[in-house]
């Protein structure tokens, strides 16, 4: 139903993750990317997935839905895990919590350059 | 970018809401619609929607980001209101605030027959 190139390599960007391949991030995020409006670059974009993974350290990332046409995807994303702490602000705190991430990606070349997450955080506040 | 039916559809769907034009929402959204998990049809659809421009006076659709298949629409929304009073049980008040929302639509013979909503919760309360 999508565009099979990006859909493909982002499959495989979601599968990078999972394994927490981190020497292999840059084949999918570009040096300069964007994040929610943060220009963390490759660098800070690794931080940024490490952070989460020692924060919620049996965090996995499910495509519940993929979109995508030559230059975008959008995501639908599904996560059931167990942060450690505070989330989004939210106290936790241990509890195993389901929830979702509704998310656009702009690729050039093949690399992820921009991201718009939505994460929702309402549907956590129900399950504390 | 996008397959250019679905697009020209969901377009006018977004017209539509803007328009309030609500006799002619039944073109776009299917009698049985389920918004978010809640079995709305039709009927509730409108309803939802109408509760939104009683509780948003200005509220206003506008189109950030759209990509599409040939089933399924995403589309980042971008909007810049007044709730009267509280929003996502935030007490808005009044205030006037910018957020987003990232959706998907699945559409049947042309029409929405599911969406998965998620509102930048976070972003308002930042403006709170």
């Amino acid at each position: 139903m999508s565009d099979p190139k990006l859909s493909d390599i982002y499959r495989n960007y979601i599968a990078c993750l999972n394994s927490q391949d981190w020497p292999n991030l840059g084949q999918f995020v570009d040096k300069n990317a964007i994040h929610n409006g943060h220009p963390f670059g490759l660098v800070g974009y690794r931080e940024m997935l490490e952070r989460d993974f020692e924060q919620i350290p049996d965090i996995y990332f499910s495509i519940q839905m993929l979109v995508a046409d030559t230059s975008h995807v959008a995501s639908r994303l599904a996560f059931d895990c167990t942060p450690k702490g505070t989330f989004l602000g939210l106290p936790v705190n241990g509890l195993k919590i389901a929830f979702t991430e509704n998310v656009f990606y702009e690729f050039r070349n093949g690399r992820i350059v921009e991201v718009w997450s939505v994460i929702d955080k309402a549907a956590i506040e129900a399950q504390l």
